[in-house]
């Protein structure tokens, strides 16, 4: 046959944004590569300039971005990041959104709103992404927002198994902080053996619109350690009005699990000053050592995503990273 | 200017295919239009034959077809409509799918599955639909699987409305059954006055996948009337074990309310013997005549369905069909 | 350069919905690989589902399945199946389809119309299918409806060798069923050395839509052997009433030979009936033993499919598998 | 409700490119408006250069541009015209191709060859056309190549009506030229009341590709007017050599009648030479006074494009412009 | 005709998201409408929630949001507000940047970079833009990245006739700061009746990337006016070492007239101190009270672009806007 | 794992179309490969005919054309050369254009024009091309008119070495030959150690439209060597002009160096008339041997183009091959 053979070699890049950069070092450090330099600021106006110090060409590129404050920042600086790699010759884009923002609004509550879960999905294609890897996203059903192959890692063996070592399994009740979220809080109490579940009903008074009057506790908590699980905690103010009506119901003490860390202002006062024994997350998000407080528990995620980009390199298996459940 | 100019006009057009035209035709005679004579038969192989009897360039046409089994037939002879429409130019095209075949995969339970309910929103653009609307997909994040406008219809109104006549609501607890569901009964609760909750926790054996061991209510339902509500009722196996765990709790008496009636084998022997003093459900699926029985209420949704076409048509507002909530 | 290589390595994967699987097991043995393990039911309401049993990242998928009856069925088992392999990142799926359904609906025959085999076609790519392989589609033209590669393979040799076989060349005259089929059994004229050509002149009223009046042979077919050559068998009725003028003109026997054996009924009935001295088909399409009769021969298409794929799986040249005419 | 409201006009406005000018005034004048006045040139490197001289602003536009020879140049007109439409704010845009340039590349003869006429289909898409409407496409299956609205017109009944004026009907005979145009041929003969049908068959040497060693006339054409019938005739070779074999058999005259007159070199000369009565054709195509002599007859489209075109703009049925069978 | 029929209305609604209320405020009553009303605003962890407080089905919707710093914040406020339109069944959106971010990335300066001002126009068509209205896009070329109509604004007539009221023409040289501007200036200087032409040449030592070493001024500026234009005043270095040079060259004055007024620090402190008469800019951008300093002259845009809002609404023409020369 | 392993290769073929044959033979020299074997010619009626007599499934294909006279012609041929690679499987197909036809067409200079360079890539990318390498298209911002990687050659280090021998660098002026070349002037200028800069103003009469009413030149060139630089030479009309403006004001002599030698009738007779003492380009595009002249030095870009093409196949850096602005 006419023209110029050559055996077909891949190479795995990774690629960090400016959003949280320990975790994309974390990750390199556990794949044992090292970030591709790159050059980002942004200019005099605040528009993104991005450049890639080294050639990308053919590559099998990773790009880590976590979507903190200012969110919108960190979103813009990842689809620019993923235009130049589709211009500069690629060969295949997976974008690692460890928190993707804009979970929450994967669904019109009312007339006249965006579905911006959606629309975050279909501007990581348009800019050029192949795949999409994230932890924990708020629905499941947000990886069908993304026309292409998804990695949809879990945190709860992580945090689980943390939490295994600090309470005593026959006496936790685990707890779904509002109605939502029971699916998943049935889950932790099959990871831990079976333990009974409750979550809080949020009553709301029919005449005031979005007011919640009362919070009541549905299930046994009584003398029990309420083990309070959400995918996140932002301001706070679920948990620790949970963490209250669950005391006032009698729980011995309260713990609470969230894979992902947002704690917006004022999350840190109202954690700190509540009655929670413990709070724990992962990084998922970048946890300012200011933001750190004595109750707080941070488990990295680092050890989670570098295996599952390796999986995907090698074309393994990421389903074999979790339990049967996944 | 060069040309020739005409005053624009709209015409609205309804079109219905074989899976359930008692539906159709109610919703045509209550927009007082004909439904769009069609002919639609199988080829001696299977394959679906359509043709529209009159022309249709330029109408915006509204193609109704649930999506009872045989499933995949219906979904088939829909996107077949679709595209003969779009082929001999209809404007816009909106298709109604009162249930939603599908909606339950809605998301990668585990790895290598597909998720069909995205599946389905892209083979209906890919054959030309515009809009989509539908009453109560399974999660509302489905939505969000279609790429343009979605109208999502809530017969929690027209559910509600009826139950209400039925029982005493200070003696009712809401009931979910199962812990995906709590949300919305949660909004029926809020809509029958704040009336308490509860749900039923499924325990499984964490050594044989899937195995549910038992059925716990949790939630206070001893000597009161429990509702358990639900989007459908499929095989009945759900709602029947969630009516036997709450009598043995204590329930003075039990209502089953749901938006679809699939009703598969063998849901009917199963909800005739159970221990529920009534099942309602709506006709968004045929029910045969063979498959009612003396507890179950059928409701119309066809009312609810002809005034959202109306407003889509004359660009009013579906929102207000709806209470505050919606 | 910054980053991790290794040596690319694609792997065949050989995937078989439930249409025909004794076609596919065929081919796999061919191909010396076993199918991969997939889990394949309908839920009660007829939902389709599947799940593959064993990772598929990365690999180049081969995803065999006919359409016989009932056909929407396994057209929609095939879309799902390509649409798991794309969430679970296959690198290329090649739709393999030896019967390709709706490839009758290839052009609007009359206003408001769909094309369904044009739609057929951009279903399969919507869900993820990079490439097409099909046997003897109805019309060549089908293949430009899917945007991509498309390997038409001919089962001509394999018939037209049989034939020869069970003929004196020099007594036959081939004979297009119809006026559409002209043109093929013109090449199957010059493959059997230059035979005489014949076909079947249906005549209507003007008067009576869609009415045939006669069926007039037009050609030389007086004591000779007349070969009837057709794409596909579906009730039987368009070859037994040409079998049927054939004798009346004179010819001394008739031989039906097609492609794919859909054999709708009552095409067995009449074609054990009628005055043919064998029907010679391929198992494009699965033929149930209640189906088999005397004078049917049934030759096997899985060799033809199975270097197929050997030579798109190794880049070679699908076009040297046929006669030069192809 | 907010905003600014206006009863809506649409506006017909038709364009013309400059490959066949004569038939778009003649479309323009049935239609009783104004060609929009357009600036086309070609640049002295060749690129060519459209401006329309007013605006096009929501205009519902028609673009006629047929494509004869140098097609290329013609085709890349039209895709510039409809790109500087859809730049300009054109509402929607029907490319009308009188003759569709490459409709005979509607499949891949051989391996590694082109679909010219898909492509030719989606370049018109990806430029900004919204639909077409083409004259008797060689094969009705390229309507399929459009992923939009197709408006095929047939030139049968212009063609035949004419005839029927210049035959004996009990005396005729329909031929087609080749085994690829019998089911046209035999539509024309239930148009002429069911006369008999024949067509030449054309022998090819096993040892030698493509050669055609005799043209056998297959059907009954002794001492009748055969009526040979084509979409086109382009260098005349194929009627040319018909006609000789028409003659050959006895046929006692012939007539030609095709929709298309490419008419390339030497067709002029062959025709004007050849035993043929008449030949009849359309003016989809410009033919120049040197192209004309004296056997030729040349019958007007302009009738029937400027009433689908009427139409269309006015949401008509074009199914009605036909006879029952289109 | 089957059906129910309606007059169609088309309905100018104006949007407007939180970047540059002023001026959407001031096109607002031009146009003698209301903005429609609207709720924005952050969630706690910066993600933009965005909802329409009327209907918006069916309108004719313009979206106007400039792009000041924050500037990823706005573009994406004005995505969100897009794709909430286009889900509530707006009938055709059009984007109104006034000043268009990310204009000046619109070319690879060297591998590896984005090009961002492609990217934000394939994002504004990802999330439903159908049309785009800009002014003084920083290279004419952006045009072409958006796949659709454009209304390209141009701000020089503004711009001119307020200059001309403040120099004396004949003693006028049009001045281009950079090399890349002279062909804007060249229009400015036929604008002003043929006045001369010079700009800034700067030259780079070649072994230090980047490096300007000097502002040499080509052109004769001696005793002149010299009036440097630019699209936009950034950080004002350009202009700042622009006007510096002419008057060392000799100019007797410096006027600067530029459309948009980014005026990223530290171009105020710049402007104020450096020898310049007036800076000229349109209000494209906001521009804060503390920005505004004694040689500022702000003109207000908004008339050119209500007037070319209205164009569109109505279908007239937009090029009628403007000089020939447009 | 099931299935059936290969390590993959990679294999380089290069196509050519008959637009500049010569090119491709010398790129495919330098490259060591052959050029595959292909079949082209155009049909009677002017349509054209493409295949390809080898295999190409899986080959990366660099399919070279450049686009002189006719234009259309050879831009047609390459988009169906391309529309052939993809249905033969093809793995990745780059389009090179040593000269991209339509490059000046990059906005709309009035209302109501296409934008023809946006076009072009559209048309390419939907026949199927991945990537695009072209050498000094028009304005650079053409990159971003497909979406996809370009690579974007620069002719001017090969020009600028060349001219380095035939001038003294201390004498020379480089000259812009309108406003809308001064920054590729400056460019020059760098590269030529800061020599002086120079353009020519067009002055327009504002009453006429289009009409130039003189030449000026800006900038210093008395007794100077005038290097006019431009990225292609038309009909010559701008450089002559440019030439004699520049004697007039005092040059010395002129040199005139472009990337493309379009040459269009009356370039070769203006030039060789011209006072200018030398003509410099590539052969981007063919130069008859009838269009040479004494003053024309033709300079190969076949070396530039060839180490592109391996640096793509070998995912190397083709930055790298440029000087560090580029």
């Amino acid at each position: 046959m006419t023209g110029m053979k050559l055996t077909t070699q891949k190479n795995l890049m990774l690629f960090s944004g400016r959003a949280h950069p320990e975790l994309a070092d974390e990750v390199a450090e556990l794949l044992e590569v090292d970030l591709v330099p790159t050059t980002s600021y942004n200019f005099a106006n605040g528009e993104t300039y991005v450049r890639f110090e080294e050639s990308v060409r053919g590559c099998d590129a990773f790009v880590i971005q976590s979507h903190p404050a200012p969110i919108n920042e960190w979103i813009m600086e990842q689809l620019i990041m993923v235009d130049a790699l589709k211009r500069a010759s690629a060969k295949r884009i997976t974008v690692v959104t460890p928190f993707y923002g804009y979970a929450r609004q994967d669904k019109k509550h009312r007339g006249r709103e965006p579905i911006s879960a959606r629309l975050m999905a279909d501007l990581l294609s348009t800019a050029g992404a192949d795949r999409l890897m994230a932890v924990d996203l708020h629905t499941a059903q947000t990886q069908g927002f993304f026309d292409g192959p998804v990695d949809h890692l879990f945190a709860l063996p992580v945090l689980a198994s943390y939490i295994e070592t600090r309470v005593d399994s026959s006496r936790v009740t685990v707890v779904a902080p509002d109605s939502g979220r029971v699916r998943v809080a049935e889950q932790w109490a099959d990871r831990l053996g079976g333990c009974p579940l409750a979550f809080i009903h949020k009553t709301r008074d029919v005449n005031v619109p979005n007011s919640v009057v009362a919070n009541r506790v549905v299930g046994e908590v009584e003398g029990r350690t309420a083990v309070v699980v959400d995918d996140m905690i932002d301001t706070g103010g679920t948990v620790v009005k949970a963490a209250e009506a669950l005391i006032d119901a009698g729980a011995s003490d309260v713990i609470v699990a969230a894979t992902h860390g947002v704690l917006s202002d004022p999350a840190v006062d109202r954690l700190k000053n509540a009655r929670i024994r413990e709070v724990v997350v992962t990084n998922t998000l970048p946890i300012p050592q200011e933001h750190r407080f004595d109750t707080l528990t941070v488990l990295s995620i680092a050890p989670l995503i570098a295996r599952a980009i390796r999986e995907v390199f090698e074309d393994g298996s990421v389903t074999s990273l979790f339990d049967g459940a996944s």
